[in-house]
């Protein structure tokens, strides 16, 4: 079966420069993949100029007029901009044309026009961002709620869990993932009431729950999946994002405070080369919109090529293992009868 | 004016071998230091056996018989260990026969008997532990709660501002220090409810309020101070912890792959061990328990002699510039009749 992305060729930091360069990067890399580029033709077609014609016969340029800034509030992205790149985009899915949808833009905008195009999945309260962290294991963490709720009730974390559940299965192959409630320390207070109240529900459920964990938990890799509310996963992924960055910032400025240390930089610049891949926040790009009738993806605004790329890697998987399917089907079997889809424009 | 401090000997993962030595090595350094050891005296004056009687002269031992281990539930801390050395300590501060008590030992049971020997102040419903983070300014960032209060409400975090605002100004030196409210990217939805009311009154007071701020400005050092609830603080340390752990693991091994590894490692020391030194979490050891009717100090539990030390130290200063005492004035102004010493035990 082949794969067909709706790529926003305008959203991001960049837009075109680097949304274009990914996705003929792995078109060229799978055979089965056909990506539709939506966006201006105009500027599209001329970044394809040079493109080998047997990638080009996978590419379908959609236009699309207008297009949502970071700074557009959720209201103009939804109602003013309706010809947008990234409106657009989701439309692709919903008409059936891509099986996925992928944009760098505002992921307010993304998440409400996502949710007004597709709708949520029958048995879902609150779609949820999921994004994986890296971990000591090599092998990443999926952490979930990000910033989409910052206000839950403990059926919305239970939920969140069995979504990224059936996503740890569909598309990193892992047979029965462990599951983690994101908690405070144990010699503190054990949590507020929300979180003492899923923990009841996640206990009760099929689910393979590990118990409570905590924010270094992330890292250490001690459950596949770390679950949480919006405000508290947005929180704990921005003071990494900011750590690293005061830690990577600091190695520079000693590695080149004078010539014997830019010397030594330059002897250890192997190791030091090994460490940034190891530590490499774009091999994780690509936060998943869970729990809507169609697989839309989330990459991060300031995304290179190989970091668009890593998202748009994530959305092909996610397409080719039906994930939205099988979180469908998930939830058809245990909330046959709890729909919520909510029109909001 | 000579300051006295009240030291839980027998707190923390090492006790006696960590919390002694730290003692004596600040005595030694500060000639207008009193320590009061508080645990097992035996134990204690075995471990002064070989100190200068110089700075025996400016120690007392006071004997404690039982101790709060890291397993104790808040209940056997407060009321099966009465004669415990953390209950001891913070009885030498309620007996003004020290300025200020400090512990390594399990912070749940700290709060709780510190809350129920000192009692809170007059109009703070809640005490807070704050602790100072680093930033790349090199000045560190206060951020407070850091896991007393898993659910608050929006007067708690205005509270936690002010007492942070006093602690700044007292201990730290600042003049008038700026206030971060830990808030979620303005691209997604603004901040829970107790978030968006804590915003208003933070407005409305006469704080230096800065505004709202994400994880990132922790490090990036925006504000002076950051408030946030309990639970989110919590996570947000610990999360910041693992970070640190993982990516300093990820550093060793990359150098100790194999010996051209090694051997570039030894070339790169000297920069690599001053880059530790500039992250080095040593120099943050100390969390406050603010908004007790006296100065109570959390040491991070695997504290060396040097982590301890700058708890002490952070003690000593709190209780020079009278912390406490500024605290309950800025208090006495504001909220004159808002008076709720609970007992908890």
């Amino acid at each position: 079966m082949s794969v067909t992305l709706a790529v926003d060729a305008m959203g991001g930091d960049h837009g075109i420069v680097v949304t274009v360069p990914a996705s003929t990067g792995l078109l060229a890399e799978l055979p089965d993949l056909h990506i539709r580029l939506v966006g201006n033709a105009d500027l599209i077609n001329q970044a394809l100029s040079q493109v080998p014609s047997e990638i080009k016969s996978r590419i379908t340029v959609v236009h699309a007029s207008e297009v949502v800034t970071m700074d557009d509030s959720i209201e103009v992205a939804l109602r003013k901009k309706k010809d947008s790149s990234m409106r657009v985009a989701a439309e692709q899915v919903k008409e059936g044309l891509a099986q996925a949808a992928i944009s760098a833009g505002n992921t307010g905008a993304l998440m409400a026009i996502s949710r007004y195009v597709l709708k949520t999945l029958d048995g879902i309260d609150r779609p949820a961002i999921a994004a994986v962290m890296p971990n000591q294991l090599g092998r990443g963490t999926i952490v979930l709620d990000l910033g989409a709720n910052a206000d839950c009730e403990a059926i919305h974390l239970l939920q969140f869990a069995q979504m990224a559940d059936v996503m740890a299965r569909a598309v990193d192959g892992i047979a029965n993932p462990t599951i983690g409630l994101l908690n405070i320390g144990e010699e503190v207070i054990k949590g507020n009431q929300v979180v003492k109240e899923a923990g009841e529900l996640l206990r009760q459920s099929s689910l393979n729950f590990y118990g409570n964990v905590e924010g270094n938990d992330i890292f250490k890799g001690t459950t596949n999946i770390v679950v949480c509310d919006g405000f508290v996963g947005n929180v704990a992924l921005k003071t990494s994002e900011g750590l690293a960055y005061m830690i990577s910032g600091l190695i520079k400025e000693e590695f080149s405070r004078n010539w014997i240390s830019r010397l030594m930089a330059l002897a250890a610049m192997p190791v030091l080369l090994r460490f940034k891949k190891r530590v490499d926040h774009r091999n994780y790009n690509g936060a998943v919109l869970l729990g809507l009738r169609g697989l839309v993806l989330k990459s991060h605004g300031s995304a290179d090529k190989k970091a668009f790329t890593t998202a748009l890697r994530r959305a092909y998987e996610g397409a080719k293992n039906n994930m939205v399917g099988k979180v469908a089907d998930a939830f058809m079997v245990t909330h046959a009868t709890n729909s919520h889809n909510e029109t909001v424009a």
